[in-house]
């Protein structure tokens, strides 16, 4: 018999058509397209679709996918109400967006394709809502008349359309894009393990949700942007990262468990971010963080040689949040709402072909221990 | 690289001092003892404390975990309002369980030892709170002076301290203790996954009623209870498991994936039964039930010769909860109240020993695809 596969790294759990994640070749595929060739240019229904069904729409199915996520945007009543005491409550905003995910199942007949587009539709609109009441303010009536990325932007900032920037609509596409799936992380994993029982998936989404959270889960792009904060002027970066690296510290924002030559998604999302910072958004912020990136590089090449620590996704994705307007505290909950996509087109994936996921454990624990209760002496001594 | 392994069967995913399912042996091992050792002698609470803290309590430990726990059985205000909600949207009992149990970090700091108590504690106000209000009565007020197993029987059937018959928390606890962990099923490997990311222990068990929903998951008893009622004399039992097993048909309540053998739990749960329904009880039913079993098994060993499709879990629990007085839409609802105390076992020990779980999966979907938005064919075609 095999010894213990503690994590389960390197055992393939399943077979996928979603995502390949190549560490090796530094290559992510989304469904057939590499990152770099479908991020920066599909419209997020349009990765919807593909994840779901397995291709690009044809014809009008992009306008009545549209059209039917943008139906599904209001939140049950008590979704709301909850979302209130949670506020009242000072639930963090994961938490809170976990428990309204829980519910949207709430007076539903639950089929897994309506649950696909119901929780993605619903993601925005929780963490918008949630986001108003707890900076004391009235949620914003949702609308169907906005794409799924503009939807967002209106959500979360209350723009009005006319408002709403295409170059800010796009970079945050682009980000959905590409942090959409990412093979079996944890929390898609999670999801998967949940549905294959057959349970439902608003179910399987609020286990994953709950497994996002975790401070291992990786994807947290906050604290790549504390550093630049931390830094604050140019002519301090050096200092500041070689104090770092001398201290043992980790720099946040460099080196990735999976990629070993480098993260194409932080390829994607750095241009992503060029290309808005060119025109919108804090120049003199992207200024010094691209600064403090290349000295980290410098410094990092000279004190770790050889181990290829590159910019990573969470770096850049702080960089192209913060320029459409996120505050770091959005970070992870907008992470969720591209990682929705991910995690209901697995559990579809998982519907169609998987068995249910049960492993075996190793026991180290004691065997034929005498029961008697509430002993004065403890067994195990 | 070695093939996928679906369904991780036989893979061992981490090790644990909690349970051995010995399934070639017949033998389920709880922390040490022997279900049948200590199963039907233990109270709910020394098997917490058990799994808990891996021993049994000493001196006073019992009395002050009775008393920590009877203290938290008191839900939030906005769970309750949530199971009002969820009640008038007609929701089913255990997608309201798992919506409540969401809740459950409220307002809360969470620390994982807390967070083990106060799910233990909810559990069975969130089950009777539930099935109170789907069937139009007031719930009755959490109470303190009550061990956890009466608690139960006080919450679901309002019976008060004095009607409660030491024969019946009896045998609800001898059935809590029989099923409250079984090696990496999956909810509780669904807890696993979620906490090996760090994340709280209220998103670890929320994910894990998820999962126990699934109608794979196993666990759920009441099919094994249908036939039963289906055969409703003893003179037809023959005549209707014979017509089944003709159609081909599986008998519910007979077999066991893992156990080749025996069922430990079975034999526990059919003693449990036995003294229940000496002394209390409908014995009528119980006198059908057995003749239903008695002719399933010699019908079963004539036409599955050499499968050793013997009674199992599900069969005696139907019995013994019926004679409980547990309605079949019950029976899931409180086998949570028992696997709750399993998984926020196996969330403290994944997070002392364990690794973020995290599988690879075998990319088998097209690669090198060419984007272009909204085409008019399929790439794939």
């Amino acid at each position: 018999m095999p010894g213990t596969h503690e994590g389960l790294e390197g055992i393939k759990a399943t077979s996928t058509r979603l995502s390949l994640v190549d560490g090796t070749a530094g290559r992510l595929i989304l469904a057939g397209y590499d990152v770099e060739a479908i991020a920066p240019r599909a419209k997020f229904e349009e990765m919807a679709h593909l994840l779901w069904y397995g291709r690009l729409p044809m014809g009008h199915e992009l306008e009545t996918l549209k059209r039917d996520l943008a139906s599904r945007r209001r939140l049950p009543k008590p979704t709301s109400t909850l979302l209130r005491d949670a506020a009242k409550a000072s639930t963090p905003i994961i938490d809170a967006v976990r428990m309204a995910v829980a519910t949207l199942s709430l007076g539903r007949i639950e089929a897994p394709e309506e649950d696909t587009r119901t929780l993605l539709a619903a993601f925005p609109t929780i963490v918008g809502e949630y986001w108003h009441l707890i900076n004391a303010e009235e949620p914003v009536e949702p609308r169907a008349d906005l794409s799924h990325a503009e939807y967002c932007l209106y959500q979360i900032f209350g723009c009005l359309p006319e408002e709403i920037d295409p170059e800010r609509t796009r970079g945050l596409e682009t980000y959905l894009n590409t942090v959409c799936d990412h093979g079996l992380n944890a929390s898609t994993f999670a999801a998967r393990v949940i549905v294959s029982t057959h349970s439902d998936l608003v179910s399987a989404v609020t286990g994953a949700v709950g497994a996002l959270k975790g401070p291992l889960h990786g994807g947290a792009p906050g604290p790549a942007l504390d550093m630049v904060g931390e830094i604050s002027t140019a002519d301090r970066a050096e200092q500041v990262i070689l104090a770092k690296l001398e201290r043992g510290e980790r720099l946040m924002g460099f080196g990735h468990r999976v990629y070993r030559t480098r993260d194409p998604r932080a390829d994607v999302l750095a241009a992503a971010a060029e290309k808005f910072y060119a025109t919108s958004g804090d120049k003199d912020f992207y200024a010094l963080a691209r600064q403090v990136e290349k000295t980290a590089l410098r410094l990092l090449s000279k004190h770790k040689p050889g181990r290829h620590l590159d910019t990573n996704v969470e770096f850049y994705t702080a960089l192209l949040l913060n320029g459409l307007g996120f505050p770091k505290e959005l970070f992870t909950p907008i992470f969720a709402i591209a990682r929705v996509l991910g995690w209901t087109a697995h559990c579809l994936e998982q519907l169609r072909n998987g068995r249910l996921i049960r492993p075996d454990a190793e026991y180290i624990g004691p065997v034929d221990l005498t029961f008697s209760s509430v002993p004065t002496a403890s067994p195990l001594n």
